[in-house]
């Protein structure tokens, strides 16, 4: 699956992938109302509208990127409702060509964690049968638990030739307070990036492991040092737009050869059309506001990397 | 929901969480085959002997203890069906008086906690109404990402009365990899126990915090040391029985007052009746053979309890 998603960012020439974060509030009113309409303001409404704002989207943007990361929050916080909504946008994603990365960051003890790897990238058998769980092609992963928590994923993966984003240094304001900790000298987030460099290594694609990192956009110091600590390891980078990353952030988490990093936007994207930039497109334009500003995040991240 | 499980403790005399992790292997062949002829070898079959079978254990168990402690990745492997069961257990342990602990071990940057915490603990806001999602009474946290990743649940559990565990020092045999390693002589799991006290402290119950630790059975000594630094903190440990836990390694997880510790016991509950010890029960009688182990088990915790 890593070979996949390598041709089609160089076929699309866009390192992005958007985020599928459909919270309530970014939802245009009129796909609200629709959805309300027919099954009330309940559950099953509130997944329908997700639904539709996700096919409008995931439409509109399809032939631009190489691939899509719903994050499973968004929908577990509805319930059951939302986790059908989870997997209706994962499949209809895979049927119009695209890398899903299913952002579930799930991290467990051994027997646990299989459970998890099975679920959403392998086949659960039963009786005689097995079957796709939720069928994502990559997933995240935690890695607080350690390599026995971390390697059932690893195991699915290289049965099924999918493949695993692991947090090492995440985005958001206080990844620090454990992730920096010194231990020997040396912040944590890079005994945890050396880790993953070794589990990549068991598994690798061409050029890269389909054993992947998470590391924040909005951390560009840490990114150079862990591009340095894990050079065949691909790197999810999240951060970039609304959480305050920008393309000249993101030059030191690519290798010399273009490659090595997908970045991820979800509310820049998905809600573009909140933006005053954007806001020419209008509530019943947010798919095609998404279009344009996945466009110009394709032309920031190659302009800050041919001026690099 | 602390004083709650405090008072079920004190009445059934069972610091004891059973933990409902349904394997398929664990499930008598003729609950199996009873989902299979009505529904097939398929997730929707899987799903209703997993149902059947918690069912079965919740009715002989429900009057001897306070807790049970589904764990969602054996529910999730089988996908939206297995998820549907997992909700269904949850239901019907709250009907039945038992706290409900999700072992969910979530834990993501703000916004994306939020939404696990609203999901699972509290109420998700459609138009003008309000749904729990999955409504469990704990949920258990990974705390990886820092603060800003564990107070959207704690945000959570002010406003609805409930509770978490959050990871502290796990009881799995690779734990130490990352959790163990010093800062400034310090193995991390201590600070991340601190941490817990800390925002513990805000959140007081009478005499115990609604925010939880876990600390796995397998470390009795480091359980001794995080019991000190965490004395108003409730420890949820798992790892008893299966995994190698005994009765006299978890005398120091309580307190003085007998309180302190919930202890947690899955496989050598649920699938007791494989057990030689149990075994005269045989497959039909499985719900009578955890019921013993359970008795087994309150027994010797309070024999290890009563010679310290």
């Amino acid at each position: 699956m890593i070979q996949t998603l390598i041709e089609k960012i160089k076929k699309t020439g866009a390192p992005i992938v958007v985020g599928l974060d459909p919270m309530l509030s970014y939802i245009p009113k009129h796909i609200q109302q629709k959805a309300f309409a027919e099954y009330g303001e309940t559950l099953e409404g509130a997944a329908e509208a997700v639904w539709q704002y996700n096919k409008g989207l995931v439409d509109a943007v399809c032939d631009l990127i190489p691939a899509v990361k719903p994050q499973i929050a968004m929908y577990e916080q509805f319930g059951l409702e939302g986790l059908k909504a989870f997997k209706r946008t994962v499949d209809y994603c895979k049927e119009k060509g695209l890398v899903v990365i299913g952002d579930i960051k799930r991290g467990d003890i051994g027997s646990t964690s299989e459970a998890y790897a099975v679920g959403h990238l392998g086949k659960v058998s039963v009786g005689q049968n097995a079957f796709y769980g939720f069928g994502e092609d990559f997933v995240t992963v935690n890695p607080y638990l350690g390599s026995d928590g971390v390697k059932p994923f690893i195991k699915v993966c290289q049965e099924e030739k999918k493949g695993l984003f692991i947090l090492v240094k995440t985005s958001n304001p206080s990844s620090g307070e454990f992730q920096d900790k010194l231990v020997d000298g040396r912040p944590l987030y890079e005994l945890v990036g050396e880790k993953v460099a070794e589990w990549g290594s068991e598994c690798m694609g061409e050029d890269y492991s389909y054993i992947g990192a998470v590391v924040g956009a909005t951390y560009p110091e840490q990114g150079k040092i862990l591009r340095k600590i894990m050079p065949k390891t691909f790197i999810l980078v999240p951060g970039y737009g609304a959480q305050g990353g920008k393309g000249a952030d993101l030059v030191h988490f690519f290798n010399e050869d273009g490659l090595g990093a997908i970045v991820n936007s979800s509310r820049g994207i998905i809600a573009a059309y909140k933006q005053e930039k954007y806001s020419s497109y209008g509530e019943e334009g947010y798919a095609e506001a998404a279009r344009a500003a996945v466009v110009d995040m394709r032309e920031d991240i190659a302009g800050a990397l041919a001026a690099r």
